[in-house]
């Protein structure tokens, strides 16, 4: 097991990697509130993980409370902070109790935000199953749900009091959701950590196979890489935006090809690679380090085609990103490998000239 | 005017009390974000003020969105809070965004938290317009919507930028809600105030009349000593429960009775009264500091009798108080006008006599 500290002052917790954690009972006992504890899951993680976990609480002496939503996005609603709130009020727990996430992003979102909510906050645990939860949603805080006019616009922040991934549960993910988990894992490695970014062009052999030590170091590295950003910016009040390197580009993708056709984490990897040759055309990155971002998506068996829509589809969403400030659009844009800079300075025929690129050739390479 | 500021650190913030301060843009100007403002306000307070407000912050060149609920607990649901995140992205408000309560209590709590969760939160400012929200809801940062199940069950802990109460809207409030506003601001001289208690014995006429330099008195005083509980104890460790003097025999008058039928503050009027009849059987309080409390909740007009119901019932409604805890309910008792306790240490005995004697001569004196 690997653990490490996300740092902030008296909401610092730990995050506990490594295989057969969820039967781990002193990685809970510590994090847990005095009461009763409730595990919030969806339908396709349940069945293959709550038994096990609501074991290990039980053995801590808990009163256990399971919480099952449908599995998807579209459970990510105020609807289903209404019914878990009613189930918690129903079985009579108090600020004393505990919410327990057990899934994937989407679950860590709403079980987040209504542990942030619920008589105003009662403890929260992570227990992230796939590997974009490992990576992303494990340090940050952002918890939320959507409402019909826009995704994540009612949340919190709000931290929890241990994450518990356990790499085992990386057995069961589809390779699919797998890869996409690895594209937030290589942004991680070419916004602020060359020597990670090295180290996977060295070992993703290890990492598609799901070694379980190569498991336990991107995650440990992305959380580690993450926390260092989230600590000095809890909030989103600059920094924090050089995470959502690739997202402007890669929200633009999933919204023009409409929601679902691709993985957020393969829109991000697309995303990536525009800004990478965005960065490249503006003489920031040289054409050898765009050569080996592009060669290292491809490795991790990531999508490098941008889809064929019109440029003015691509501008439109775009501009409405909600990192678009005061009308401009701000970039973020890569100033080599293991070092990304925001700016709201790009000339839009430079970002136009990107486009058109990936447009005709479909990989957006000269 | 007069100002007093709630010192929490990087989330301080200023509440200024005085006649027609919703004209007075300067007030509101450092207190805004750089974007949009939405008034939400309800339909009782909305015909009144709404318009001298919106003229105040289109004279700072703001664009101003309305947003009107209708008026009454109803409200405080999340369907509320959907409806105005609706309501603000149809409208684009972004990040930069400040949300600007007017009203009550009820419109307080709920653009509270809508401006805690849209987009994980955004600038609130309050303009409270009941005496009630002016010495109870600009201090503490209870945010919040009510679930079938439980009253305030939904919610957050978020401070607002600004509080402006305009000592003017008073002019038009009903008189039982007044005196309703009154049972709390005698509580904070109660609890830790002896001094105002004293004042307030001297200057009841000047209250009752409402009288502008005793109004803004009696809300300064309130703010400032419950501010002086709330920053020392921000997130109801343990201090701030003196706040709820009155309240453990206040909810069980509200919920046995049915809610509606006492407003809040007559019920914590005749739970301040029936707090100090305890507190003077377990010799805490001399029956002399009984008698003056007695006579200023008279002196105010508040009703000093409890509803005549089956000690069992009160007793059940007490139980289940969110005060509970492990099973004991704690008491919030008098060492004195001045100077209160928290106490998880009563004999039950002593409850029951108390409730007896409220239920045998209806007024509780022995």
């Amino acid at each position: 097991m690997q653990s490490l500290r996300v740092d902030l002052g008296s909401r610092s917790y730990p995050i506990h990697i490594g295989p057969g954690l969820i039967g781990d009972k002193d990685r809970f006992a510590p994090a847990l509130a005095p009461g009763p504890v409730a595990i919030i899951s969806d339908s396709n993680v349940a069945p293959l993980y709550l038994e096990a976990l609501d074991k290990t609480l039980r053995s801590l002496g808990k009163t256990v409370l399971n919480i099952i939503l449908p599995a998807g996005e579209g459970s990510k609603t105020l609807a289903s902070i209404q019914e878990i709130t009613g189930q918690l009020l129903s079985a009579g727990f108090g600020r004393d109790c505990s919410l327990c996430a057990l899934g994937g992003g989407v679950i860590g979102d709403i079980a987040g935000f209504a542990a942030a909510a619920y008589q105003r906050g009662v403890a929260y645990l992570q227990v992230p199953t796939t590997l974009l939860a490992m990576v992303d949603s494990s340090v940050g805080g952002k918890t939320g749900v959507n409402h019909p006019l826009g995704k994540n616009m009612i949340g919190a922040f709000y931290q929890p009091r241990a994450v518990i991934a356990d790499t085992d549960t990386l057995d069961t993910l589809p390779e699919r959701e797998f890869r996409s988990g690895l594209s937030e894992v290589i942004k991680y490695g070419l916004i602020s950590d060359q020597g990670f970014f090295s180290w996977l062009e060295d070992h993703m052999d290890a990492v598609m196979a799901r070694d379980t030590a190569a498991l336990m170091h991107i995650i440990e590295r992305s959380c580690a890489d993450k926390a260092e950003v989230v600590t000095r910016d809890e909030q989103e009040g600059g920094l924090r935006a050089i995470l959502n390197l690739g997202h402007t580009f890669g929200h633009a993708i999933e919204a023009a090809s409409g929601y679902g056709t691709f993985l957020h984490g393969e829109a991000v990897a697309i995303g990536i690679i525009m800004a990478a040759d965005l960065s490249r055309r503006l003489d920031l990155i040289r054409e050898s380090e765009q050569d080996r971002i592009y060669a290292l998506m491809e490795g991790a068996g990531l999508p490098t085609l941008a889809p064929r829509l019109p440029v003015t589809e691509y501008l439109r969403f775009m501009q409405v990103d909600k990192k678009a400030q005061g009308g401009q659009v701000r970039f973020i844009l890569l100033r080599g490998i293991g070092e990304a800079v925001i700016t709201g300075d790009v000339p839009p025929a430079a970002v136009i000239q990107t486009l058109n690129a990936f447009m005709e050739n479909e990989h957006g390479r000269d």
